[in-house]
């Protein structure tokens, strides 16, 4: 038998969910343990140096509690942060820029590609780096290179233009995004990417998919939405089976699993209730007790 | 000649511009250097120390650039850090919890009062406390105890209802605080006012008066909006008073700031445009050139 492996996660606040979610269809014997950091929700406008010791905190509480790999479900964390993290641990820990890039890149037909985020994600300008470095791997599919449009020795790929939302982790946080406020918020921020031909348009903070019925209505359904989760349970899969090849030479671990039953372990630095009252939006039923740990500052 | 003083002011980004227009209405003698710390706003989630940490940053900036006082014009900092951050420095503090407290007092006829302010400023319990020195300093009026419907020895005055307002400044500081959406958005956070009876409320974050318009359509005329700024303005006078007493006998310092011409100064640590933008549309005019501070970390 299978050992069911112990995943952590963690987000600034219900936004990871929208990864859980996608982890949960296509890995559905995974056991998750998910933090909300919801005290310290959002993360956009924190400095990269918070950023790090914030994840060092719920990394190691998240390990302590049995966590095998951690995904970072928090885009402004795996964008300032996730580089240092993975000098520090020794566990797995898969993060949103790097999946997020290269579906971009798959997906975009006229190599424009839009990025919607936090201050601090957009300011990291890890997508950029991100993206060029798919490219010079080749990742890119050779007809694309010669499309029609090009020319010769241009970068065919390119992040166009960027966008900092600040209000959509708030008003998502807050279970808005479905009111007709959200709806007027979201215009003001999308309003410039129609004019710069962008034709693919990563959804760069976890929390945004959450907006997607909102953000498909202002950008029309030609738009491709590149929600990085689907790269990253790619990444997790790869993961996992390397843990698997880990347990066949040690039966040990498997014996000790099998006696627990849980399947889903939810906590938050702040409010339960709203967490469970707004997760439970995107997971009906799924969130049936939210615990709540309280940082040492 | 009397010298004209120089201000310090600051906060998470234009919110502090409510307080200064009230100074330079009621006194419009003084210089002023404001600084709004937008590249960390918003400040309502942030831990204490973190708050104290930032205090600390900007009031050495302050008093390095000539301010002889410095007015925290921040509800979350003056909540959180000012009575660690009195210990730390000479020049006079000024912040905004006991004025508005005082004025609350002053304003309840029914004896509820009500708080909108960020989760800092209600988890600190900051005005709670204030309200109960104010009444226990008897400054409240010999009929108000007495006033009908309250019981003989009942604490006829109290903090009946706080709400934090998350989205508030965020929408503030983006340009959106006379939108359809910042009034959707208040109507749910101030929908519990009415029933529990308040007839005094403390606007307890200087974002919020550019609400005011949106909060007066939603809550009516009877109910007083307690903005903290009038009282800190009187506040201020007397520290200045203080001061002049002080210059009366160090002629030296009138002779020298009388060379200097500049009347209103503008940092901020975030984008400068934006919040020049923004901040125009309370100040019209008056904020001519916004310049930049970064921040060690």
């Amino acid at each position: 038998m299978k050992r069911q492996h112990v995943i952590g996660m963690f987000d600034s606040g219900v936004g990871g969910l929208t990864v859980m979610k996608e982890i949960l269809e296509q890995i559905p014997e995974v056991r998750i343990i998910y933090l909300g950091d919801t005290a310290r929700v959002p993360y956009g406008n924190r400095s990269k140096e918070e950023l790090i010791r914030f994840g060092e905190e719920i990394i190691t509480f998240l390990i302590s509690q049995g966590a095998e790999a951690v995904v970072a479900a928090c885009n402004t964390s795996s964008a300032n942060a996730l580089p240092a993290l993975k000098e520090s641990y020794n566990v797995p820990l898969i993060g949103t820029i790097e999946p997020g890039a290269r579906l971009a890149v798959k997906k975009t037909a006229g190599g424009k590609i839009g990025l919607i985020a936090t201050e601090a994600t957009v300011r990291s300008k890890a997508y950029n780096s991100a993206i060029s470095r798919v490219l010079s791997k080749g990742v890119l599919p050779e007809d694309q290179a010669l499309r029609e449009g090009w020319q010769q020795g241009e970068q065919p790929i390119a992040l166009v233009k960027s966008q900092a939302c600040p209000l959509f982790v708030p008003l998502v946080e807050a279970g808005l995004a479905k009111t007709p406020e959200a709806r007027g918020i979201a215009r003001t921020y999308l309003s410039g990417f129609e004019d710069a031909g962008v034709d693919a348009l990563i959804l760069g903070c976890t929390h945004y998919p959450f907006l997607t019925p909102v953000i498909r209505e202002i950008l029309g359904e030609s738009i491709a939405l590149i929600d990085p989760a689907q790269g990253m349970v790619e990444e997790l899969k790869a993961v996992l089976a390397k843990l698997d090849q880990a347990q066949d030479q040690n039966q040990v671990a498997a014996t000790h699993s099998a006696k627990e039953s849980w399947k889903l372990r939810f906590f938050v630095s702040g409010d339960p209730e709203l967490f469970q009252s707004v997760g439970n939006t995107l997971l009906p039923g799924q969130i049936q007790e939210v615990r709540r740990v309280i940082w040492g500052d």
